[in-house]
Formats: C-alpha cells, structure tokens, sequence
C-alpha cells in the first residue's frame, strides 16, 4: 500500500477511535493518551499522526463531516433525478440527529466541539465557517424552492432556514429519551409540511 | 445570619464561580479546584459545602433553573393578567437562548450538563426529569391554547411542543455568530406566528 494511502488510512482509524471516546466516555475524557488507548496505540505512536489535541479534534471532525457528506449523498442517489427540495432538506435535516449509531457520534462530537469552540479561537473560526457553509448550502435550497413556487413568496429565506437548522434542537430530548426517534420524525415532517405549498 | 441562610448563600455564591468558570474557560477546565479558585476559597473550604463534583454541578443546576423560573415569572409579571399564551410560550423560548449574560451562563452549563448526563445516570435521570417537565409545562400551554381555538384543532400537541422546544436549537449558530439576536428573535416570531391562530 502506498505510504501516502496508509498515512491517511491511520488517522482515519485514530478519529473513529475518537469518536468511540467520546461515544463511550464522553468528551471529558477526551484526551490524546485515552484516544491512543482506545486506538490500541501508544501516546508516541499517536503523536506521529498528530501533534496535538487541536490537530486531532479538527481531523475528526472534518473526517465525521465528510462522512456525513457522503451519507446524504447516498441517500440523493435513492431520491433519483430531481428530487423535490422537501425531500432533499429531509435527508439533510434527518442527517444532522442523532438517529443511527454514525450521526449520533458526529452529532455529540459536535456538541462538544461547540463547547471547545467558546474558548479557542481557532476552533471557533473554523466551527463557525463550518457552520455558515451549511447554512448557506440549506438557504440555497429555500430560496430555489421560493423561486420555483414550492414554498410561498412571502416567507423571508433567511429566517425559514434558521427555523429548518433549529431542529437540530430535537438533539437533547433525543440523547435524553425524552422524545422518540418517531417523534423527532414527525416534527420534522410537519415542519416541512407547513413550509412547503406543493 | 441565621447559620442556615449563611449556608444557602455560601452554596449560591460558589454556584456563581462555577457558571464563571463555565463561561470563562469552558467545561474542559471544570474542577471542584478551579471552581474554589474562581470563588476565592480553598479546596477543603469547598469541599464543607459540596462533597463531589457531581453535587456541585447538580446544585448549580438546580440554582440557573430556579434564576431561570424567576426571570420567567418576572416577564409573566410585565405581560399583566391573563396574558395570550403566544407571549408567554415567547418568554419562555427566549429565556432558553443564550441572549443575555444569565441565560447564557445556564444555557452553556445545560449543554455541558447533557454531555455529562449521556455517561452519568445519575445525573441523565435527573436532566432527564427536568427536561420531561419543562415539555409537559409547555404542552399544558399547547394544549390549552388548542382547546381556547388559539391553536388551530388538527395540530397535534406533542408535535407543536416539540417543534417549539427545537428552537433551542438556534443556540449553536447564536454562540458561533453566524445568526445574530435579532434573527433567533425572528425564527421564534415566525413559528409562534405560523402556529397560533389568532
């Protein structure tokens, strides 16, 4: 196997170790050494594929949006040839909770990471960048579905897509068994309903 | 002082320094020792008004949802008698963003509190109960509104209480700035709007 391909291989095997921790343990135990445990390594070895905390975090968490990427591009691929916007903002938005054992380790990472973000400038910018890239991508959406006539003329884009990226607020009633995954379903179904006119 | 009101007051005020310690250097760095520090008292002086970690954090859990019910209640005071339920359901969601100094402490400390709860029991069943009955709170106003014909009869209440509570959801992009106040403030408007009748 080439080194390149065997490098990124490693530290892809290292993030998923990562996601474990925080699955398992939670992210107060996030550290390199219970990561390098958790990835049958030593803190050394670890440190060959990552220098720090930081550099980790952001591989992890870049490699966990690239993964949720492809899940949603899986599920285009079923919708077939234009799908409707309703049903592509679905996917997104069922994407984003804590549903299937993948998304619910993106999703806590990310809370974590939100958290981390409050106090680190670097992981703030890039957190925020990340998040503004997926607002605009879902306010594309709305504002295409406007203009196709599926969502009513006088619903400002900017404001519905703050409302569809709230949903994620489902999260904690979720991890907490307050709500059922059926439940979060029908709240984003009806909320969709009331957005779309056709 | 009344030694029982002394106590009360030395337990609030250490609550105060972990919310500090929260807000300032974030849940990775919330130790029982940072929180003497930020208090201005010694471990072992700590350590006479909260045995453990987790007693802390439960406390002060307890005093933000006590401040948190106050403000409410406050607000409830201002709206006057009898008030439209869309204006108390507006108090209520607003107070649950972080858009000013108090009830973004509590809302930083609550996300901190559900990352905990998800490898706590002890502390899940309890955020768990007081998740369960803050929806019930809000459900009993959906319920209420619907059988006043404020909400519309084909709304099904444990939905609508669902969707309202998401909006808790709009903390990540408010934390982050990538939506300002204003905006949080519009996606409420706009849902309590689409969701009452008159």
């Amino acid at each position: 196997m080439p080194k390149q391909v065997d490098h990124r291989e490693r530290r892809e095997e290292i993030a998923r170790a990562l996601w474990r921790v925080v699955d398992i343990a939670g992210v107060q135990r996030l550290s390199l050494r219970e990561v390098a445990k958790e990835a049958g390594m030593s803190h050394g070895q670890l440190q060959h594929y990552f220098a720090s905390r930081q550099e980790l975090l952001t591989f992890a968490m870049d490699f966990a949006a690239e993964r949720s990427a492809a899940r949603v591009a899986d599920g285009m691929a079923r919708l077939g040839a234009d799908p409707h916007p309703r049903y592509v903002l679905r996917l997104v938005l069922v994407e984003m909770l804590p549903l299937h054992p993948d998304s619910r380790a993106t999703s806590r990472m990310n809370a974590a990471y939100v958290l981390e973000a409050l106090h680190d400038e670097a992981i703030r910018e890039r957190t925020r960048d990340g998040l503004s890239r997926g607002r605009e991508q879902v306010e594309g959406l709305v504002r295409a579905a406007i203009a196709d006539g599926r969502i009513a003329a006088d619903r400002a884009p900017s404001t519905e897509t703050d409302r569809l990226l709230a949903l994620t607020g489902l999260t904690p009633l979720l991890e907490l068994r307050v709500i059922e995954p059926d439940d979060a379903l029908a709240a984003i179904d009806r909320h969709l309903e009331d957005l779309f006119t056709t």
